[in-house]
């Protein structure tokens, strides 16, 4: 039986329980937050962080979100979504790192640190002046969703792929926040509405973070 | 032909350097400082950043170290480094992860702002609070590749794999820095003298950057 180490915000965590649902593949959920955890989690993922997939009746752990997606891309056929030919994969792969890395880093990482560990851990006021960043390079991510969505069918090409879920998993965080401006981003909104209603989207628009509610959209499929 | 966008300080360059050297693959080096970049740059990767891998003749662009390195192990065969059972392909890109996110981003990135951007571009002194820290954080990394070393033939098991380039590749440029402490860590230092004098390794030892010339051990293979 597969564990996954978690916590509700978590848009790496999201991203794989978007490709457990997608691929059908069951799994009990562990909320943990690392800035709580202990020896325990240590010994599971010395690098402390979550996502980790755990194999409970075999006791070994698969860490970090994409070494995690790539292993249920090579061990479940269905519902593939790093594929097509090498060059396609390749781009597919570069997005998710895009979103992964660069969209982490630029806006949900700020936002989860003033927004979430301000709020709960250190109890301080969120900085308005990074508030005020994170908005201004939303915006020319979404102009990039945007140009992809208007140029392919999905982010990475023809086919729904990881790239899809990666993104969507890092918007849904920030939706979550409060944050998300969809004006002047129709065709970025069109996508993220399809990618909303998958089924697999259920449980993280389900997902409650203890003193820090969502907005009331946020779970509403059609807005 | 291929082009490879990189600086010489840039470890997730070195790291496709490595790959490119073992598989050995021809390559033309270009110097790219992404802070420099302009325009054209800018259209080859939105991101900005290196490493890219550039097909000169079809004209189309690998970008993101880990999606070029996973490329060029499913399109050329010398060398396989991302091998065996999905679960032993899952420890090496775990390993991959860590150095190329944890490490990076406790010790190598803090410490090429501090002594690269600092120098080069800010015209700063260093932190030493900052520098004090990575040396800290230096040795636990440390303890943990002789952990691996005592225990695993390579860092990711029974093959020497991707793990081991990732991680060689960081450490060489906090060698460059001069930043590598090696006292107390044999194991870890026997095994990246195995890693340094590989021919695949000649290119980033003779890698300089203007302004900031390596120490003299740096490229001393028996160092
Ligand atoms: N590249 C990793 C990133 C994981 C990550 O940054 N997780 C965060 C939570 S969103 C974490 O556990 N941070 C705690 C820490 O770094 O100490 C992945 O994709 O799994
Ligand atoms: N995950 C990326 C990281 C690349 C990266 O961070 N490159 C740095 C140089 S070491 C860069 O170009 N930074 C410029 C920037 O982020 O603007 C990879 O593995 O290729």
């Amino acid at each position: 039986m597969w564990h996954l180490y978690h916590f509700p915000l978590c848009p790496f965590s999201r991203k794989v329980q978007l490709v457990l649902g997608e691929k059908s593949i069951a799994y009990d959920p562990i909320t943990l937050y690392p800035w709580d955890a202990g020896e325990e989690f240590r010994r599971l993922n010395p690098a402390g962080r979550v996502p980790v997939l755990h194999d409970s009746v075999r006791n070994w752990a698969l860490i970090d979100s994409q070494a995690i997606c790539e292993y249920l891309e090579e061990t479940v056929a269905e519902r593939p979504l790093i594929l097509g030919s090498a060059r396609a994969r390749a781009e597919v792969r570069r997005l998710v790192a895009l979103f992964d890395e660069s969209f982490f880093g630029d806006i949900t990482g700020p936002l989860l640190h003033e927004k979430m560990r301000k709020r709960l851990v250190l109890r301080q006021s969120p900085d308005s002046k990074t508030l005020r960043e994170t908005s201004r390079l939303l915006h020319e991510y979404l102009d990039y969703i945007d140009w992809l969505v208007d140029n392919r069918r999905w982010l990475a090409g023809e086919q729904l792929s990881l790239a899809d879920f990666a993104a969507a998993a890092q918007i849904s965080v920030v939706d979550y926040l409060g944050d998300m401006d969809w004006s002047d981003h129709t065709s970025a909104h069109e996508w993220y509405r399809v990618m909303k209603s998958r089924p697999s989207f259920g449980p993280l628009l389900r997902q409650k973070m203890d003193g820090l509610p969502p907005p009331k959209h946020y779970a509403d499929v059609n807005d």
